[in-house]
């Protein structure tokens, strides 16, 4: 006999859990059309070769190859074979180029998807890193321009998502890499790669400390002046607490700039994303300037965002994304500027969960109807199909057993309410309702059923669960 | 440069494709949910020995195997490199036979749950056949035992959902395996084996008709008595007309039994799905007994089933499963009794399509705002807010250009209103509606829009797209 497991560094869960996680996909997907983005899915393999163009050493390590029976034979009869011919998307970006590229003719620009599924990743497995996991993510895709005003709506979509996700407060917090790069030439760091460098020296300063980057900046390998780096980490160190707050920090970055056209461009920049923010309503408590936010990659190259709860900041952010100049180019001519964000829901669920934030939902199930009674089983059926037909979620207990033990499933199993047939009910025409959320009972007309649970279900609870 | 290419054997939609999809999806998933199925989702990998533990030689020559970089490099340095340890899972039923036996002491039984992803199998590329395709699956998992009323469960929420699919008419073709394996008994054919390979013999009917079958179960292969081949080509090819038909045609085989108690069992069985199937309101010609239903496997045990399109039979079954004894006897000791149907939804889709009968959907957005002025994009901004707060799906317009090229935009992208803000709306406090499906406008005060267009997105259509 085998032992029955999952593959490490994957996250499965109950069916309790599952439909927690689901309402979670649920609410994602619904504020993404909400705001007009369109679905798209891509297989969850691509070939090798289309995938691989891009990627550095690291990403390359990770890639998770597949192959069949046939290309594994073949493979090992080969002295120094090639890789294999299809391998697992380790994000959606990727996927994405390769789609706008292929489909580029039959597409409509500015091109607003989102895409919700999982990616895989041969990462060491460690607590709360999965080697697959979803990712949530929405691009908008210009043809040869995008307005800035898109980078406004990634994070009102977001703010959205999150608000009805109901998981506390969070800031959606930006920045923008021209602003960055300014500074830097405003410094005399006009070199791109040491101005990348830097930046990532930068991105450390939550992990190292403001003493461990300033002396390596000013050290060996970079040589900055000390009173450069200084200005450099008081303005890294600067956040907005309030939308006057974000455009005065802005007019001062601009005053203090030695006349850097690209802080100029920068500055501009986030001037129009925050006006669009507020145009979209988005309250100015939900967002901030962060200007030590630089996202790891060199990737982007305008807006950057990310997203942190207020009451766990431990957990970092959880909805980053950017501005990137060209989307696609190792596979089309046209120039693909775009913008985007992406929530990695699988790791994001188990913080949560972890927080004691989220836990498991009530069951998709909304009426049990338990069987008294074997001789009422077609009164029970009918009920079920009239409640079902009603749009009410319906399971009927077709193997009977003892009516106490049928409640407590009903409970255990998170259903809320259990319609009851037995000889009395069928006698006198009604059904018995009980609801074991409040601990309540009511007897209606048979005919008045779904009508009545209808009216039940559409009540708030007063009674906390979980 | 690289040229953009998905994977040979997958299936990649536009967005509008992609909407109608999902929209599919949609309808299954409540539908499952409404016979009070729970949702859940397995890692799309296996470890290989847990994978493999049942299969034949074609399911592991079809199997796609995973391997990170490391992994590939440990096996090209070896001989006689070991199966790489993850695999693709070709089903969705083995992962729930994994999934049951691991969490067997967590969930409750019957265990009724429904998952929709994606299997993979490195078949041969074929029109229509895909090497990474949806299965919508629904399976009731009882411990020790599982009445038969159970087996009445799926075809009832695959009519609703058939239904609410509104692909046309259809019929659930019911037969029971016990009840043609009695028919042997009654013929003489008592090893197992060969009931098997005559039950496959007779699945091939379709495909090679009843000469060359009888040819092949009266040769040298099988030696069967010609008589006893002709009764049984007489019963294959009994299908029901109506409910008290398809009675009457039990009532026929019990009384034409020589006695088998297996027959016995597999009409009663027959009955109490029948008689579970009309208590649940199942009308009466959306199913039928068809005695010639073998499924291929000798998976199933009882009841089995297949779907067909009435107006399409060249379609073939839409969705089939059954019975069967054990689900995950390879995994533990517990008896695990089941019954399961599945909808191959990426397949069914692509029939669909070719047939004419989906196309492509109205777009999830709901309401353009297009931007006549850049000095109006507030007012159309804090709009689609409004919008968007009473749960219409809305896209703005944040780049400019012709409003006629605009309008154009909406009604080649499939969205249906249109919410205008010019200079004389702002001037009147109000917006201009226009419903590009009824070819049709009206103007509203600013803040009845939202009522407005609710009205407007409840009224059914008259006027039909596509």
């Amino acid at each position: 006999m085998i032992k029955p497991h999952t593959a490490p560094g994957t996250l499965e869960l109950l069916p309790t859990e599952q439909i927690a996680f689901q309402r979670m996909l649920d609410v994602i997907r619904s504020g993404y059309e909400r705001f007009g983005f369109l679905p798209i899915e891509t297989p969850a393999y691509e070939l090798t070769d289309v995938l691989l163009t891009k990627t550095g050493g690291e990403t390359e390590r990770q890639v998770y190859f597949v192959q069949s029976t046939g290309s594994l034979e073949k493979a090992a009869a080969q002295d120094d074979p090639a890789l294999p011919e299809l391998a697992l998307r380790f994000d959606l970006t990727v996927p994405l180029a390769r789609y706008v590229a292929e489909h580029e003719h039959q597409l409509t620009f500015p091109f607003r998807r989102y895409q919700m599924q999982r990616v895989y990743r041969g990462e060491r497995p460690q607590r709360g890193r999965y080697r697959e996991f979803y990712q949530c993510d929405i691009d908008i895709i210009g043809k040869d321009g995008l307005s800035p005003r898109h980078d406004a709506e990634c994070p009102a979509v977001i703010h959205t998502i999150f608000t009805d996700l109901n998981i506390g407060a969070f800031t959606i917090q930006l920045n923008n890499r021209k602003l960055m790069r300014g500074v830097f030439e405003d410094l005399g760091i006009t070199d791109t790669d040491q101005q990348v460098a830097v930046l990532r020296e930068v991105d450390k300063l939550d992990k190292r400390g403001p003493d461990a980057v300033r002396e390596t900046l000013v050290g060996d390998c970079y040589g900055l002046a000390a009173d450069a780096v200084a200005a450099l980490l008081t303005l890294v160190a600067t956040r907005s607490t309030s939308h006057d707050d974000a455009l005065a920090i802005l007019d001062r970055v601009q005053r203090e700039s030695a006349g850097s056209a690209t802080l100029a461009t920068g500055v501009a920049e986030l001037r129009e994303v925050l006006s669009v923010l507020r145009d979209l309503g988005v309250p100015e408590s939900d967002y901030a300037l962060n200007l030590s936010i630089a996202r790891g990659l060199d990737y982007y190259t305008g807006t950057v965002y990310e997203t942190t709860l207020d009451d766990h900041p431990e957990i970092g952010s959880v909805c980053s994304g950017g501005r990137y100049d060209d989307l696609a180019g190792q596979y089309t001519k046209s120039k693909l500027p775009g913008v985007g964000m992406s929530i990695g829901l699988t790791r994001l669920f188990w913080q949560l969960r972890e927080a004691g934030i989220v836990g498991t939902a009530e069951s998709t199930v909304q009426v049990l109807v338990p069987q008294l009674d074997e001789a009422h089983l077609p009164q029970c059926l009918a009920l079920a199909t009239d409640l079902r037909q009603g749009g009410i979620n319906t399971e009927v207990v077709l193997d009977g057993g003892k009516l106490g033990k049928q409640l407590k499933y009903a409970d255990r199993a998170g259903i809320r309410f259990v319609a009851i047939v037995g000889a009395q009910e069928v006698e006198a025409g009604t059904v018995t309702i009980k609801d074991l959320r409040r601990q309540d009972q009511f007897t209606v007309a048979r005919d008045e059923v779904v009508p009545a649970v209808r009216v039940e279900l559409a009540q708030p609870l007063d009674v906390s669960r979980d």
